[in-house]
């Protein structure tokens, strides 16, 4: 995900900007509820303006108290699905990485934007925003002169002006900064966590025992210093990725070991056929759309389908969730597929929340490359192959005698020599010495050869974590009617609601505080988030809860006292069932982990 | 923690090094795990070095993936006692922040070490090594200009020639950046998780309904571009930090509503008294601590005490964790108690690893008065108090016939204005007027005020969730006896273990492998992490575990099948038990969480 300007900088601006594809798809006549969602977000605790006292920086957000608790729920689905279902384990590594690194990775010399700057108000402008709103085709494919000349007659999108004379230049988004005094050494904010595992493929590697396939995960803060960004919790300068790097033989990739899983799993796709043809999606088993050819491999479609049944699980509804290919001009040169998990917001379009992509041996050759340390797996064969080879035997009685101390450096370097008739020519400490055919023998063999080096593929599923809390809050977002009055109703689900339980006794005396507090810390002590309120009337009590999402409330009313139940509240239906006392913990565990619905308590 | 240099920057360099107090404290013939421990860390996957295939960068580490694992553990644990029991609400800022947030803080002007450069091998060097290394006292309250002189006959800490003439300067130990194109905002790398807190104080406040105490917390990536950090996991560039900043009314500090909990709770103290006189600890329970005047309230004294509680929960051993106070010139100036959690390192000596400080109203007062933003909680009198106050009454008529369109802005004026017998000059938009006594009235009044607005003191509990990853490694590494041969074993404690229990078929077939995947599957559903290993002989197994600080092993053998019963292995004692098969995961969640202790199964 986010990568496409690494590959080819000059198309980032041809093809559809990455997190909006066809805005026109919101659906007519619905309601936009950023404006609603976002108060909301920013009056209870879910987000807000970064250092507002300030001026808050645009690119920047803060998670309050309930968005921080809800991120980190989301998180943890997350790792239920990757570190613990598929047993890729996490790793950490450093946010700020040294220049080398992204010199191999491509992204000093191409993870740019094209700009330029307004020579009236003196803005600086996403030269791509320029030529779209400006009705310029092709600007993608321009060299930056070229773009320059033809961004003359369009309007800044600031202060509206004809920009006239204007120079389009790169700008790397990535943030540095540098390491020790001195500036010693060039370093920059990791634009994606992904390069940190590629990195310590070697390690990992060993750590699982030398054996493919193996996977590991990171999930950590990635920054991208973007021009001009004003999409909100959409478009951030430091956000949060989850990104799991996946290492299998690249003539397995057909053979994910636990395919069945989701094999019979059925969704629409938005292939790159149906794109071009402007046909709708297809719908497919995952094991259809392998066997027709639709999608790569095995692996991309396991991770298509559970990235679906995580997204679902959030919260997201899966009639506001699609999954759309990338178009041929649109892939990484060197990868495979690519899948784009894609969430419809009523403010956004369709925003690109999961990417899906099979990058090859890509990443690895790269850093192989410009490290020097190799990143092959030893593949033993089932039977070792029988290879012809050539040996070079020095004949050492003679070698020894004539050469003394050399000896053995030119017995090293015979074995790597390719002799001619007359002998053999070799180069020890800088010296030519020619050996005369009669010192060595020359031996051709069959050899056992036990396996061979590979470079494995890497499977990359990576998920902008901001994006999947926007969307969950938007789609979150509802009204109601209750007790004749306008209720605002976060409909969370409750594996991510921060709150995941509210106890109020009815009056705050009488004994029904002390034992509503009971219940709390009961609640508490078993990981349950219980928040006691005994502030207020009954019903604002209600409302207060139901505007943060939190799906149940216990309430200790004087029945409590006498009988030991209390009645627990479902947020959504705002029924009330009463329950022993004692049962209270294990039900709303129960009702928190979905594993019991609240109409069968 | 780790703030001292914000303080005060000239007297970093006289007080003792601030992650080392008395290094010849270590244990006379202790023998120094660090090579142990840290090789083990790198061959098993807890802490690699990072980036290492271009060279590692000082400064920086990768968690593999059982450290990552581990220091998530250790992060809960800390959730668990902040989040959970105390009620302080997690949020998460980015760790970019504008330039102003750091001018009111002190850092972009303070946060600084002062440095010279070898001007033979070019090496940068901590002034203060230098000058420790070479003997001079005070060396923390020269000028640059002085300790360059004084440094002049001292030697380089790098290449050992003699320095002669050198600059000492001053180098700010923030990470800088610029935020958006064309510089145009500077940014840095937050240098502790704090600020962000301080400045969300408005939004803070009104989350928790205008109501102290509350507090709020972060566990987050903080940075300090150190000169030439050569201590491993201890003084890292980039590190995690775990922070509460807890907000109370100035008048309550000895009112801690839950002061209860640990007011009995009796460990040793190394007040500033007894270092100043060179004697040993004082064991005072804190409610002593607290009444003798020698922590300096219920606050600080409430978090002393919850810090040890924590440390020894993570698996650090009581004698080897002690609570240092800070010296009075080690103090802050505006703090008013500060204490350090210091743990016992065999290579470090005495690390200091959590700071517990009692910082005032000082970091509120700076903000509010750099932003211009009032950061004050308005109290509420529980009667409200008669105060004199002098009214100024203008006569309407006469004023607005007279002045016109200017009545109001002097009416206004006037209210503010300090009369004369003669009358009262006000200055309305920069004219001055002179008002005769007749056109107003002076009445001096006792009105009712309901309270008033109060800075609150914030207490702030800073722990370095490195060093106490470190410090549970280093504690953890041991080396016994098993089957005659020397056992390397991690006695990490089952909280922080990362692979909770392993599951082991004695052979892999015979449907001992399918019983042993059922087993680790039943485990990872309720949230266990339990690990598989089916290869080589049982034994070897064993040790692997062993290694990693695996507490528990469950072996499926051939009774396994017939009688639905398998062993559970303690890691410590290396003793079995048979368990029915259905009673495992129940075992394994009781004994992880420290409820049933393996000889009570």
């Amino acid at each position: 995900m986010f990568r496409s300007p690494v590959i080819d900088p000059d198309r980032s601006i041809a093809q559809p900007s990455d997190w909006i594809y066809r805005r026109d798809i919101v659906r007519p006549g619905s309601k936009d509820v950023f404006e609603s969602v976002m108060d909301l977000a920013k009056r209870r605790g879910f987000i807000w303006p970064t250092s507002e006292c300030y001026g808050a920086v645009a690119g920047f957000i803060d998670y309050g108290p309930l968005g921080a608790m809800m991120k980190r729920r989301v998180e943890n689905v997350w790792r239920e699905f990757y570190v613990i279902q598929e047993g890729y384990y996490e790793i950490e590594c450093p946010t700020i990485a040294q220049e080398a690194v992204f010199i191999a990775s491509g992204h000093v010399a191409g993870f740019a934007d094209k700009m330029c700057q307004c020579p009236h108000c003196k803005e600086f402008l996403r030269a791509d925003h320029v030529a779209e709103a400006g009705g310029i085709k092709n600007a993608g494919t321009m060299k930056n002169e070229d773009l320059s000349l033809a961004l003359a007659p369009c309007k800044c999108l600031a202060c509206e002006e004809v920009l006239g004379k204007v120079e389009v230049f790169s700008f790397n988004l990535m943030f540095g900064t540098s390491i020790g005094p001195g500036s010693q050494r060039t370093g920059y904010l990791r634009p994606e966590t992904a390069q940190g595992m590629f990195v310590d493929f070697g390690r990992l590697l060993r750590f699982y025992r030398d054996k493919l396939p193996f996977g590991a995960v990171q999930i950590g803060k990635s920054y991208r210093n973007e021009i001009s960004p004003r999409q909100g919790m959409i478009r951030l300068r430091e956000f949060t990725q989850a990104e799991a790097e996946i290492f299998v033989h690249p003539n397995s990739k057909n053979c994910h070991p636990m395919f069945r899983r989701y094999a019979d799993y059925t969704m629409p796709l938005l292939t790159s056929d149906k794109q071009l043809a402007d046909e709708p999606t297809l719908t497919l088993s995952m094991q259809e759309a392998v066997e027709r050819g639709i999608i790569a491999n095995e692996y991309v479609a396991y991770y298509v389908a559970m990235t679906h049944a995580l997204l679902v699980k959030i919260g997201i509804r899966p009639e506001r969730l699609r999954f759309r290919q990338h178009l041929p001009d649109e892939l990484a040169h060197y990868a495979n597929d690519c899948w784009d998990a894609e969430i419809l917001s009523d403010r956004f379009g369709w925003v690109e929340t999961v990417g899906i992509a099979d990058r090859t041996d890509y990443d690895l050759n790269a850093h192989a490359k410009a490290s020097g340390t190799p990143m092959t797996v030893f593949i033993q064969y089932d039977e070792p192959e029988k290879v012809p080879r050539r040996r070079i035997i020095p004949n050492m009685g003679v070698l020894g005698k004539q050469y003394r101390n050399k000896a053995k450096a030119i017995f090293d370097a015979l074995a790597e020599s390719t002799p001619t008739p007359e002998g053999a020519d070799v180069v020890v400490d800088g010296e030519k010495i020619h050996i005369p055919k009669d010192l060595f023998e020359v031996r051709d063999e069959i050899v056992d050869v036990r396996g061979e080096e590979i470079v494995p593929h890497v499977i990359e599923p990576s998920y902008g974590i901001d994006r999947m809390c926007y969307a969950i809050l938007e789609q979150a977002y509802d009204e109601d009617e209750a007790d004749g009055e306008t209720r605002v109703v976060m409909r969370l689900s409750p594996k991510v609601a921060p709150v995941q339980v509210a106890v109020f006794p009815l009056m705050s005396r009488d004994g029904l505080d002390t034992m509503a507090r009971e219940i709390q810390e009961t609640l508490q002590k078993q990981n349950i988030l219980a928040e006691y309120d005994d502030s207020g009337a009954i019903g604002r009590r209600y409302r207060r809860q139901d505007e943060i999402g939190t799906p149940f409330a216990v309430t200790v009313d004087y029945d409590s006292l006498e009988m030991q139940t209390v009645t627990i509240r479902d947020r959504d239906s705002m029924k009330q069932v009463r329950v022993p006392v004692d049962r209270v913990p294990g039900t709303i565990r129960a009702l928190v982990d979905g594993k019991v619905k609240f109409g069968e308590i």
